[in-house]
């Protein structure tokens, strides 16, 4: 397995030679340079190239894939911004504050095109026709997928939706979160040259990872050090998000308790409010159970990717810092 | 060439076929089926398809592509409908008048999608995955024009941009219009076997075809009569619209009269002041002259074509149709 640090190297040089430098008009490019340039985990462009590096293929021949997935996730991350009408991402106003929601609808079309474009620009590395289509059909699949679980995330939120269940919040995050995580690391073993089974193993290791990953942010988002966590905490309390823990707690409330949750409040006093019927009911521990639950379905997933185990170890610790968990 | 009406009945049943129906998540899925049910003219699948019987290919090898590219056409309507906060499309409400904002956003998002998914669906149709990425480059460079052209449109439209020449205009509404005809009928012919060259001369007749399609509608616009045209005549000149006619006035308009275009006024005052002033400086009769050029350019690239001239001259026919000319 090569070097992370390179990996990471790889795609941002890439990311930074996409043809949308000193192009005209430059009210549809700087937006789009703009929202890739402020960097992230690169989590799943890194996903794509460790994949296609566990079977041996040169991690470099995936890079248009791993480019292409990534460019998506923050073609979603603009047009998400919009909806939820949010004014900051990573610490920098959101585009659409920055250039109105008109240029940020439309720069975010440019963009979901832009990653249709690196895939077909990358036909001849990835190993001709064939496998440019079996690359889009995975991409196409999670894309469409991608869409699906905003569209739940939605609904779920809505006023007339008053109870979600837990199996209901799992499937929205499998689609929002998970399926992405999946396609890159399925992208990238394609690539590689990988069987159909072990294309299975990798995509089954995305998913449990990406559920893992989710619902550990709902976690800190509620128990985290706001040093570390990078967010406020108390965000989902705050807006009364139907998070793992609020749904897991409302399940297990009294019908006092569930009033008690949903009650408006100041912010500071929702939360300590909130946590303490959370912590009443073990929804601390719940969520951690899932998590390392999830997180173990993950290794056991990834141990039937048949690849070199030396490769496989990397991508193991890979999803361990993650998980900000030591093996 | 086979009979327009039943290349038009195959584009209807594939469009009203596509594996949207009955599926969840319903919000998602329904503005999708809303918009593309209400009609419209087709124009850019029955020009594939007419592109693909120019060649002797049978048609219906190439409806993947004919409806891709309609999918496409109707998510630029959807999310420019948005950007123009437009109130009805096709006397409906617009989907984010009907949906609201987000939910016409991110349905949009999944048609661009699902048309990149009708695509990939198509590849055995259309002779496998070589002719495939050959249809991909063409779509993916035209749906990226298409958004430059929007973005030309909107920012020709802000405050800060008091003069657009007609090279700029020409250019705006090639990118925004022209070049999607033109890699339909390209697409087309890429599925029934046509030369570089021959391709080449389907796309130029289709860029020409655009140019004249759209300065005529900014005629009729100003000129039409309301009962034919299907929308409010003077709608243009109502919000001070760059079109082909207002940057021509300009350019040939004393100070007075340039002043006079732009005032405002009660809006049937505003049509009459400046109709007249159109009328003295001759700009009807050089949009008249402009769309002829056009429509002529396109008749002789078209016959560049090569192909069987019983076929050229049913798609020479539906030109003339479009154009409401007779030949």
């Amino acid at each position: 397995m090569q070097d992370r640090d390179r990996l990471l190297d790889c795609v941002e040089r890439a990311l930074g030679e996409l043809p949308i430098d000193r192009v005209e008009p430059c009210g549809l490019y700087a937006p789009i340079r703009y929202i890739l340039e402020d960097g992230g985990k690169r989590i799943r462009p890194l996903l794509c190239l460790m994949g296609a590096d566990l079977y041996g293929g040169a991690p470099e021949r995936a890079l248009n894939a791993a480019v292409a997935v990534e460019v998506f996730h923050n073609f979603t991350l603009l047009h998400d911004d919009i909806m939820d009408q949010a004014e900051l991402r990573r610490g920098r106003a959101t585009v659409h504050r920055k250039w109105g929601e008109s240029g940020a609808i439309l720069s975010g079309d440019a963009m979901l095109i832009l990653a249709y474009r690196i895939l077909q620009d990358g036909a001849q590395a990835f190993g001709g026709a064939d496998r440019l289509i079996e690359l889009l059909r995975v991409f196409n699949r999670a894309a469409m997928e991608v869409c699906q679980g905003q569209q739940y995330d939605m609904d779920f939120e809505t006023e007339a939706r008053r109870e979600v269940s837990l199996a209901e919040y799992v499937e929205m995050i499998r689609l929002k979160t998970s399926v992405l995580l999946a396609a890159a690391l399925e992208m990238g073993a394609i690539v590689g040259g990988a069987s159909a089974a072990e294309r299975r193993a990798l995509y089954e290791f995305g998913v449990d990872l990406g559920l893992a990953f989710q619902i550990q942010d709902d976690l800190l988002d509620t128990y985290g050090d706001e040093r570390t966590f990078g967010k406020t905490i108390g965000g989902d309390i705050a807006v009364g998000k139907k998070t793992f823990l609020h749904i897991t707690a409302m399940e297990r409330a009294t019908a006092a308790q569930r009033e008690a949750i949903v009650a408006r409040g100041e912010v500071g006093e929702k939360l300590s409010r909130v946590r303490g019927i959370y912590d009443a009911l073990g929804v601390r521990e719940a969520a951690e159970e899932a998590i390392g639950g999830y997180f173990d379905r993950a290794l056991a997933a990834l141990r039937q990717a048949h690849a070199d185990p030396r490769r496989l170890t990397v991508l193991e610790e890979y999803a361990y810092s993650l998980m900000k968990r030591t093996k």
